[in-house]
C-alpha cells in the first residue's frame, strides 16, 4: 500500500467515535463538531431556524450524512496527493526541456536556423555568447518586476538559471534554486528558497478543505561580499559616529523571509507579507519558470486576475519597509504564516481539469 | 501507447517546421509567430527596443528556444490529460458516496446514532422520510441561490439526486443529471446538462494555454405539462387576442442554454451570459455535488474570489431577459461560446497542486 493510502486509511480511522478516553485532538474537535450540529438542530427545534433550515427530528440522518461528506473530503485529499506524486514523477520531461534551454541561454549549445528559413545563419562569431541577461529580463517581464530594484539589476545580470524541485519526501513541496556566475555581490553558487505543502482537511473546518496549500517557506544564508549586501543600507550618522544598518527593498530580500515578518508591525500586515511571499514563491513555480521564454518574447501569459490582486503593502508600497528597524539574520531563513496560502486559489499554469 | 499520449506525439509532429507545400493550419500559425519575432528582432535592430528587450544577432536561439518553450506547453497539455484520466477513474471512490448520501436523503436508507451518543434515538416513525427538500436547500445555501425563483421551488422540491459523470470518451466532458421524482410540472426523470472540454494550445495563442477549458455545453428537452412551463410566462393581450409568451427567468433556463444567447444583444453580452452558464455548470460539478451536505448543513465552503465576481448582466440583473422575444425551441439545446471559459481560473475545489 502506497503511503496516500496509507495517510487516508488512517484519517478514515480518525473519523470513527472515540471509544476510549484518550481522544486524539482529530477526534475531540470531530465530537466538539457533532456537538455544534446538536446545537443548532435545537435552536430549530426552538423555532430560530430560517426557512430554508434543517428540519426537526433528522439527527440521525444529519450525523451519516456529514460522516459522508467527511470521507468526500477524504477522498479528495488522497486524490490530491496522488496526483502531486504523478507530478513529482512527470518533472524529469520537463526538465529536459529546462536543460536545453539552459545550454543556450548560458551559451554551451549555439542553435542554427531552420535549412528552409530565407534567412542567413547568423554568424556565430558576431552572436554574444548565450542569451545575456534572459534571466533578468524575464523577470522583469513578469508579475515580480515590483521586487527587483534598479540596485539588484548587476547582480542579477549573473543569473543563469531558475528551476524548481517538486519533492514530495520526506513532505511534499518544491524548491526554487537561483544559479548563478561568479559575481562582485556574493559567493555564492546557488540561492534557494523552500516552500512546504499540505494536504489534509481541518479538522476545525473541514469544509473549507480545497487541496493543497504552502504553509511555510525557508530561505538560505547569502555569503555577501563586504560592503555588498544589497539588502541593506548603511549610513554614517556623522564623522566619527556609529554607523546605522537599514534593511531595504531588494528582489534578495526573497531569500530572507523572516524579514518578511516585523514585530514592529501587527500580526494582520505579516500575515499578508508571509502570503505575498506565498504568491510570488508559487508564481515563480507556475509561470516564472515554465513560461520562461514566452516572458523573455514579451509574449503575453495567460494571468490570474488574483496576480493582479495582490494588495499587500510590500506590492502596494514597496518603500514601505525602508524605514524598519533591522533585525538580526539567523542562520537559516524560516517564516510560517499563520494562515497558509491555498494553491488552488492562487493558480495559474500547468493546472489541470479537476 | 494511449491516445493522450498520441495526441502529444501528433502534437510534437505538428511543430516541426514544414517543409512541404501542404502547410497545416497550426504549421502556419507557428510560421507566422516566427515572422512576427523576425519583425520584432527588426524592430530591436532600428533602435526602437525598450531597455530589457531582446539583443539583436540571436535569431537562431529565439527560434530554438521558442520550440523548446512550445515543448513545454505540450508536455504540460499531455499532463493534465493523464490528470483528468485520473480522475475519471477515481469518480467511482467518490460515487459509493454519493450513493450512501443518495440513499439517506431519499429515505431508502435510515441511519442510527452511534451507540455512544448521550441522545436518544429518534424514533424513526416520528421522522419525515429521508431528508425533505435536501436538494433545495443545497442550491439556495450555494452561490445558484440567484437562479432559483420563488416558482421554481415547488418543481425543486421533486429534485432527488444530483450527479455528475465525468468522462474522456468521445471527448473530455462531464454531464450534469438532475435527477426528479413525478411531479406536476414535467415528465422527465432526469434533466440533464452537458459540458464538453478541450486541453491543447491555442496555436494562435500558445502562451494563454492554462489546463482544460470548457468550450461548449448542450441542455436537454423538458416535457412539460400542459401550462406548467417555468421558463416562460403567458400574457393575454386582451379578451380573445392572441397569447403573449415571454421567457422569464427560471432555475430551468440553466437546460436551455440557447436561450442564454439572443440575437438581440450584441456579442459580448451572449458571450458574457454563456461564460456565466460554464461558470455555473462547473461550479455544480466542483462544489454544489461534493459539498452537497456542508451547504446543506450551513457550514461555510471554501469560495474562491472568482465566484463573487461573476459580473454577468444574468446575474447583476437578473430581471434584464424579461422583455425579450422569445426564441424557437431547437430539438437539443447547444450553445458554444467564442470565449472558452478556462477551468484554472474558475476553478475552487477538488484540485491538485500542480
Amino acid at each position: 500500500m502506497d503511503p496516500s493510502s496509507d495517510a487516508a486509511a488512517n484519517e478514515q480511522e480518525a473519523l470513527k467515535p472515540s471509544l476510549t478516553d484518550e481522544s486524539t485532538p482529530y477526534e475531540e474537535a470531530l465530537l466538539k463538531q457533532i456537538s455544534d450540529i446538536e446545537n443548532r438542530i435545537k435552536q430549530i427545534e426552538l423555532g430560530m431556524a430560517s426557512p430554508t433550515a434543517i428540519p426537526p427530528g433528522i439527527r440521525a440522518k444529519m450525523h451519516a450524512l456529514r460522516k459522508l461528506q467527511l470521507q468526500i473530503v477524504d477522498k479528495e485529499a488522497k486524490f490530491h496527493r496522488m496526483a502531486h506524486e504523478m507530478e513529482v514523477a512527470f518533472q524529469d520531461e520537463f526538465n529536459e526541456c529546462h536543460e536545453a534551454i539552459s545550454r543556450i541561454v548560458n551559451g554551451l549549445e549555439v542553435p542554427e536556423l531552420p535549412a528552409e528559413s530565407d534567412e542567413c545563419t547568423d554568424d556565430a562569431a558576431d552572436q554574444p555568447k548565450g542569451v545575456p541577461e534572459f534571466w533578468l529580463t524575464v523577470l522583469k517581464s513578469s508579475f515580480l518586476d515590483v521586487l527587483v530594484q534598479e540596485t539588484d539589476e548587476p547582480a542579477l545580470r549573473a543569473l543563469t538559471d531558475v528551476r524548481s524541485v517538486l519533492k514530495n519526501e520526506p513532505e511534499p513541496g518544491f524548491l526554487l534554486e537561483f544559479h548563478f556566475a561568479s559575481n562582485d555581490f556574493f559567493t555564492n553558487e546557488v540561492l534557494t528558497k523552500e516552500y512546504f505543502l499540505r494536504c489534509a482537511p481541518d479538522p476545525e473546518a473541514p469544509s473549507k478543505f480545497n487541496g493543497f496549500e504552502i504553509y511555510r517557506c525557508t530561505g538560505c544564508t547569502i555569503d555577501w561580499k563586504p560592503g555588498q549586501n544589497l539588502n541593506v543600507q548603511t549610513h554614517t550618522e556623522s564623522e566619527g559616529g556609529p554607523a546605522r544598518v537599514e534593511p531595504v527593498n531588494s528582489f534578495f530580500n526573497f531569500f530572507e523571509p523572516e524579514k518578511h515578518t516585523n514585530a514592529d508591525f501587527g500580526e494582520a500586515y505579516n500575515v499578508a507579507l508571509l502570503e505575498c511571499d506565498f504568491h510570488h514563491g508559487y508564481y515563480i513555480k507556475e509561470t516564472v519558470i515554465p513560461r520562461a521564454v514566452f516572458l523573455f518574447l514579451g509574449e503575453n501569459v495567460s494571468l490570474n486576475e488574483n496576480w493582479s490582486n495582490c494588495c499587500c503593502d510590500r506590492c502596494l508600497h514597496p518603500d514601505s519597509l525602508e524605514d524598519v528597524d533591522p533585525s538580526t539574520t539567523p542562520e537559516n531563513q524560516d517564516a510560517t504564516s499563520s494562515h497558509a496560502t491555498n494553491l488552488a486559489q492562487t493558480k495559474e499554469v500547468q493546472q489541470a481539469e479537476f
